[in-house]
């Protein structure tokens, strides 16, 4: 499922699997790789910082590699920390302090650990596609007001014409594909779904992430919701939490995040289950909207989705973000980070 | 304003200003400080981890010193990559690279800068209060759905009980004090609001954060929101985004990200004012509710504050948490991690 996201906020995460095999990419390319024989970052030639991530500790930047063709992308992260053996890998001798200042109980310090403890993850692309170098690339965002007559002028016709196939979908609908990844399955035609993993989530109750998708085709995102859903959504609610809590050591439903995106990453209604304390890609008030919120904005009015303004964000570099400001809704001005 | 602060999303900063000359430090704790010799991290006994945010990279632990009465907090977290110099401190022979795996064009590396330039941010707070490991802990948290009933039967109540004084928002409005840091003010009595930098704020456009204050009292928050206040929410819209992009290089209006909190922080209305990229804290679908959403729901039903559902996080350390929780609202039943 992951393998179709597109939001912004997962834009700094890699995942190999969304580029491999790809027509673009020629097969003589391996042999310029710099894969087989890097040793070290000595050769690396910077050209430019793609994107540096202060929260996430991430670095991503262009550059080349002496000897080798091509260009190349290296993406730099900090590692969290492991809680196993803190005794053997900081609280030591070798994690020297140097204080920086200190005031009352407070001291501020500068800890310097041994290196094999404290590495960082590096990822290299390289012969890098311009494709590569577009999807790390720090952009400018701009937020839309889609009032309902700009989706019905603008967004319904972009994502008609734009949209990922949804055979992917109906594969996990029809028991074609991922079958056995099924953690919970209601087969009614109007008010069933199926809830199954993100392919992001790891399995460890602290990320915890499912999916809901409903068995019902042709919903193509909250702006498609009425009364007539009720059942459906709260089928999913009630039924999701009660399979979730089931299967995961009685996790109650007041610790779930449950949530739609939109703009959704794929034109089939779906729902995202997050472990609450898990900071999910995608959770800001300017993408995610609760189940429960939905579900009484429906019942205080049953026509809110058709009738409401949908804030999202949109990149620069998105084809909607041209139709919008072609469209005279965004200004032209943008202000650049340096 | 950050002073009053107590969002769960915040939890994790070290703001030593919280904490300073409060009566429940001993003036003589200083003298069993260790801040004053600290040359490494050797003899820190730990105790247990209070928090470990995988994705900001921060570990807290609580333990003690070897020779040194009371607890300790210890917080590690790992630094930003800073642009400049990349050369020098990154991209060098010191960067030793050792190879997980690689695919295609892919591949995953560990990197291991020299120790001098791959160093912690370390704060230590010791002797540690109560009140600072509480403050530290990471603390199951559960969502809370309120409907119209619950918050005048359980949240009301206890806010007025329970909430800060508002003589420091007063104090703005009357210029009594931060007079020197409205960056814009209508003081229509029903309409007008202040500007003013939110203490956070490091000044920086990456980070822009501000707050517009109105200056009618007596709106303790959205749910007190209604037709009549379409005026003043309109104004804070408008005056608020052409201040800001008069004062901060144009920055347009579709750069940012307006918002309520609910819960808020204190109990006189407020507007967040950031910059859309920044990931400031708070602003997740649970507990942020944008400008644009509230001016809406209000035009397409005057009364929508004071019927809808709204949902909110509590930590179960919170007295609300455990006041739903006596009404059963909440499961008593909790998954602890680990």
């Amino acid at each position: 499922m992951a393998s179709v996201e597109k939001a912004s906020d997962e834009a700094t995460y890699v995942n190999p699997k969304k580029f491999k095999s790809s027509n673009e990419e020629p097969k003589e390319s391996k042999k310029y790789s710099v894969h087989e024989s890097l040793k070290d970052l000595s050769k690396f030639q910077l050209k430019r910082v793609l994107n540096n991530n202060a929260q996430k500790k991430l670095l991503c930047v262009e550059g080349t590699f002496a000897d080798h063709d091509g260009a190349a992308i290296v993406l730099l992260e900090k590692k969290a920390f492991v809680e196993e053996k803190l005794d053997e890998h900081l609280f030591n001798e070798s994690s020297k302090l140097s204080k920086e200042f200190e005031n009352d109980v407070y001291g501020n310090y500068n800890c310097f650990p041994s290196i094999e403890h404290n590495s960082i993850k590096t990822t290299i692309i390289h012969p890098a596609m311009e494709k590569h170098i577009a999807k790390f690339e720090n952009q400018p965002i701009h937020i839309v007001e889609e009032t309902p007559k700009l989706y019905e002028e603008i967004t319904l016709p972009h994502l008609k014409k734009e949209q990922f196939s949804l055979q992917w979908v109906y594969n996990i609908l029809e028991h074609k594909a991922e079958k056995e990844r099924i953690v919970f399955e209601d087969p009614d035609p109007k008010t069933g779904f199926v809830l199954i993993p993100d392919l992001k989530w790891d399995g460890s109750l602290e990320t915890l992430y499912l999916l809901a998708i409903p068995m019902l085709k042709g919903i193509k995102s909250i702006r498609d919701l009425d009364q007539s859903h009720l059942p459906l959504l709260k089928n999913i609610r009630d039924a999701g939490t009660k399979a979730i809590s089931k299967k995961y050591s009685g996790l109650p439903a007041s610790q779930l995040r449950i949530y739609f995106h939109y703009q959704p990453s794929f034109y089939h209604l779906h729902i995202h289950f997050t472990y609450l304390k898990y900071d999910a890609p995608g959770i800001f008030t300017e993408k995610a909207h609760l189940l429960s919120t939905v579900i009484n904005n429906i019942e205080l009015m049953g026509e809110y989705y058709s009738k409401a303004t949908l804030s999202f964000v949109v990149k620069e570099s998105e084809t909607l973000f041209s139709k919008y400001q072609a469209h005279g809704v965004l200004s032209s001005q943008s202000v650049e980070k340096k």
